[in-house]
């Protein structure tokens, strides 16, 4: 689907674009405008004619609609085909939603196409029409916005993370019982994915921020290494986090083998407390004939209230060792 | 043993070869054509034939013969030595199958070779007769659609596995007794030897892209540079699975621990519900000539009732408080 | 909040500045001078008067106010911007508070910025203004002084973080029963987070130390190196802390369950104690017709006796063999 | 020892030698030839002599009557220094011993020296001398035909513990009890050993290779480059090994745990089994006046067949849950 | 203090050095000889006067007072500054004890500093006295004798640590009881800290070797390429006793795991042989009036012996299943 498509001159909007080939036309005839044509989920068809149009590689193309692709800066010939992967923290299930951004990169166009998990670009658009010195600087402008607008999204999503992992630590090494394994693992589990998808963008941004690339404006530089910065913190953060969680996961053991030992004990003491009344009792169930005790007027009560009195004695002792 | 051998000129199939030699002279003597030869586990004999007539050197001939190689690709004299590890996903074993195919790419022909588990090459061979403008371009065409249809048999098996993890997850954390540790470690196994097969490849496929070595067109570097990123792309996935498994088995460890806690208290809570009648019993085997319960008209049924009581108190305690 | 502004002439601090941009041109006047300005978490507003009149990048200023940066040094068009994390030791909390100092460093004028948890600059400034020598190299001094300052302070928090571990493991290897995991851990998440801090300083210390920046001058390049020097010493030390940390949470894993055991045999040794004297008991509590001890005078204190005898016994093997 | 000296022609053998200077003059005068001179853990002296004889580095010679040194490829005057390290598999010991074959390579001259666990390099000579257009090559042909036997001899030890792998594996997750750490631990031990020996060679195997080392035939390094693809391989699968018996490890920890908890539970269920009996027999054995069972005339035939019942009961209840 | 001086021409000691200057300026006359200056713990003033003499950058001299440096080969304008860490083997408390060695090394100079645990290094100037020919190389000659010297002792703490592992895996894997927890935590740290001395060594010496550091004689260059080695060997070895010690310590979770196991049976099989007698006897002690055996002769002792059979029975039972 086409989202917005739009001639962008001298940092302003122009005039809403009828047909794509005129005002490609136009961009080229003054060498200083550009189009942006944003897609969502494009099909084959929608994006094959854009294609054509601006002379996309075929590879590029097949990619930008199957999706799915790992993070990525390529350079074919006429454009950049760039792949960004945007993450989601879902509040609910505690969980990361990852979806995708592509955009081609061309001298006078720009060609941004959306997939899954990722939020509408209008409030890219709309930053950057409101920072013309900015879009003054071309496409590339527009690779630099909806990059810092992903990366930012990554830092919140840490973020959300960092959270998550505190209230692990806090489950782990609180006194209530409990196996906390599950939680740990599915954190574990999202931070895998999400680095996954955060990882491999280190290199090629920093290669963007070197100016190691075409179609990217001299003054666009600085921006992209600010973006390509905030991305090695979040892979600092996200590097930490998995450090973090096998740590957590190890504590845990411990943990539930103290957890466990705690009930042991407790067992331990009750059965203690019943036993030692069992044995009284047989005691003064055997047969002998001379047991004077069992001849008392208060013999009986007097054998009760020693074994209550002993019970209640191993019921403190207990208690005070932290066994009960 | 050869199963298909043919001239191709101007991206179409030729005549069917008869003499080797012949088919060569005719690649040769218009520079635009070449000769595919697909064999398969051929013998010394079978290969050696071949290569004599071809020019390749003994030592990749052996290689050849022999399979059980590395991953690589390898710039001998007049011809380019490729090894590709096949992957295949044994559904009813959970297991994965690793076969060899192996290129021979000269200026004007092109040998594959297949070993053990990896599926026939008709489809490959089908698809490039009708890509004409594929064919064109050359052995190197070959080669990039054969390491692209290895590279899409790859990224199916990690989808299977990332299945397989699936389950063993919600094996691992489900309620059901049982130990995992098999089924996580076998796994385990079978993803190191996938990631023995694949990750060696990533950097030759990257030198390939890049037009680092002889006999690959032009045209294909895109194409070969589209394959290196899925075979990068399936490494990633196959890190994250080792790490996903390492801490499955972590985990697992904890689930066993909380589930024998189970288990002990659940016997534990029994243990206690017999001890009680035993120790009250005991009390009224006591052998005092004054005690006065012994002599009541409804001693012992009142006795039967209180131990009763005290069982099904404890009962309900427990059930409640999860031991039961 | 502005600190202190002061211009620097030979070394030495010259007049109050009065005006910004009097002083900025006079120090450009002589070409040998140069101002100072140090920041404490300033406004936006603040920094970007500043910056306007020392032409610093936007970029930089965004990120010296936003702070929450990562270490690095990044070179921008007329002045150098230097991100340091600054580290101090809490000795209630065990724990170590990051704060950040950051610098702008052009040819005639440095900006120092505080955020959070770093101490304040006056001692360097004193120490700075004691060593002309040093001073007279301009701004670069300013850099190493300032580098020096934080990078001491890592040696402090390095050392209480050995003593903190060197604590740790007398816990978990002494006798005294608990479970240290839970200070293991938070040592670890001390350590993590110190070295996050720490360790993307290397490199761009070590290229500020080899000359590969801008407005460093020649004579404090070794004065750097020393600076880069003990920044891998700290990191060294901390990724020995790392591990020394796994290795404890580990071997606290087999100090846990030892004790658990011990507490197992401590609790079956009382259970053994107890059920001796149960089944004598029970022996003498059988009604058979024709048994001769339960006719003896002193059959019942000699049975005691016997029951006494075979506790004391077992207690005593109990305590040698270490289960009590 | 000297073991074997020969003067080598045109990939011939030729006449005996009698004296070393001589037959050095001879292979020198035509420039085609070359000696060979295989020597078995040699005294310093027998070394020094040839050493002196060839211009060989004394620090060189001192490494090679020493034995115990780090595989590599060193770049002397006058001659090259391999070091490798030979590895052989004790079947009855399930343990690898490492030994060690030096060698000197000059232009016109090779000097091997074998020193503990090596096999005799008989067969290599045998073989080379059996192929007259590689020995042609000169002394780098000996280099290889060497180190192509001695990396055979690592395939064949590492297929040796893929198998005791297998073993282990099957042990681990076998039903019978028993705890295997000490077979995998054992087995991780040579792992790391053997690992020592080999991944120290990839680098300068790969080197030579490459043809960046003196007195190495330009024919020789196609031959090179696929030992230094085996000892790649070998590696891999040595990590491999590495990777699985640290997940054996862990497995076995929770089949160890597993196994104890069946234990338990086998206890536990005999512990029941005894204890209900014992509570009906207490029962029975309580001293009221009104227990009419008592006096009923099979009450007592009666109590016992319950008791059976019961325990019969619990035994197949325990039976059918896998307690027992 | 100073420990010895002397100045050294043609590799041989000259006559006693009265004046540091003098002699400088006897070495610097010709040419070809040079100072050598030994140090133990020199106080700043002491060594400042032989620096302002050498002309000795305040940086180097700072460190060289204050010691507890890194490893590191560092290259100051007319001397070079090396820092090396010294091991020894402390047997009685099998810790290794670390010290420093640092050295100046200048055209015509060089300057040894010894800090804490290192041995005196009157052998190396016995050695180096006694092979003019090495002395002849000057300065270098020194470094080299003295890292020679240092690499082997590092040779020989190796082998004292791997000595110890035998030691604690003897332990961990032997019959008797005992968890060795501690010991392997504290051969894990000595190696840690062993490695942090050495590992940062590789890589200056590899470079002092290359020949790319000045004042390093062309013909020390092969011996220093040996120490390298020596360095590579140790840290080689450094990094498996660190891998094994890791194995260690997760097999002896599993040892310390079974042996409590082993416990918990022998427990549970006493407390079996004494629940079934205690279980006769209390059917012995039921009331019924028709209890047949009760009424017999011999009953008593019959039943007695029926406990002592199932009790022995049991005990032999549990004994050939290794349960006690």
């Amino acid at each position: 689907m086409i989202v917005d498509c739009a001639l962008y001159r001298d940092g302003a909007r122009d005039a809403p674009v009828d047909d794509l080939s005129e005002a490609l036309a136009a961009a080229r005839r003054d060498g200083a405008g550009f189009v942006w044509i944003g897609l969502h989920e494009p099909t084959e068809d929608e994006l094959g004619r854009v294609a054509d149009e601006l002379g996309l590689h075929p590879l590029a193309v097949e990619d930008a609609v199957k999706a799915h692709q790992r993070p990525k800066v390529e350079d074919y010939e006429g454009s950049l085909f760039v792949v960004l992967k945007t993450a989601l923290y879902q509040e609910q299930a505690s969980a990361i939603s990852i979806g995708e951004v592509m955009l081609f990169v061309g001298d006078r166009f720009v060609v941004t196409v959306r997939h899954g998990a990722s939020k509408a670009l209008h409030d890219v658009r709309a930053r950057l029409e409101s920072e013309p010195e900015l879009l003054a600087c071309g496409p590339s402008a527009v690779l630099y916005a909806v990059a810092d607008r992903v990366v930012d999204d990554y830092t919140e999503v840490a973020a959300e993370i960092a959270r998550d992992i505190d209230e692990v630590e806090e489950a782990v090494f609180s006194q209530s019982a409990g196996n906390d394994a599950r939680q740990i693992y599915h954190l574990k589990r999202e931070v895998i994915g999400f680095r996954r998808g955060v990882r491999p963008l280190v290199e090629p941004m920093q290669r963007l921020a070197a100016g190691r690339a075409p179609h990217v404006h001299e003054r666009m530089r600085p921006f992209l290494r600010d973006v390509a910065d905030h991305v090695a913190r979040v892979v600092d953060q996200v590097d930490q986090f998995d450090d973090l969680l096998t740590s957590v996961l190890n504590a845990n053991l411990a943990q539930v083998s103290v957890r466990q030992n705690a009930d042991m004990r407790r067992i331990s003491a009750w059965v203690a407390i019943v036993a030692v009344p069992t044995m009284i009792a047989g005691i003064y169930g055997m047969n002998f004939d001379h047991m004077p005790e069992l001849r008392w007027r208060y013999g009986y009560p007097l054998a009760l209230a020693v074994m209550a009195l002993i019970c209640a004695g191993l019921y403190r002792a207990f208690k005070r060792s932290g066994w009960l």
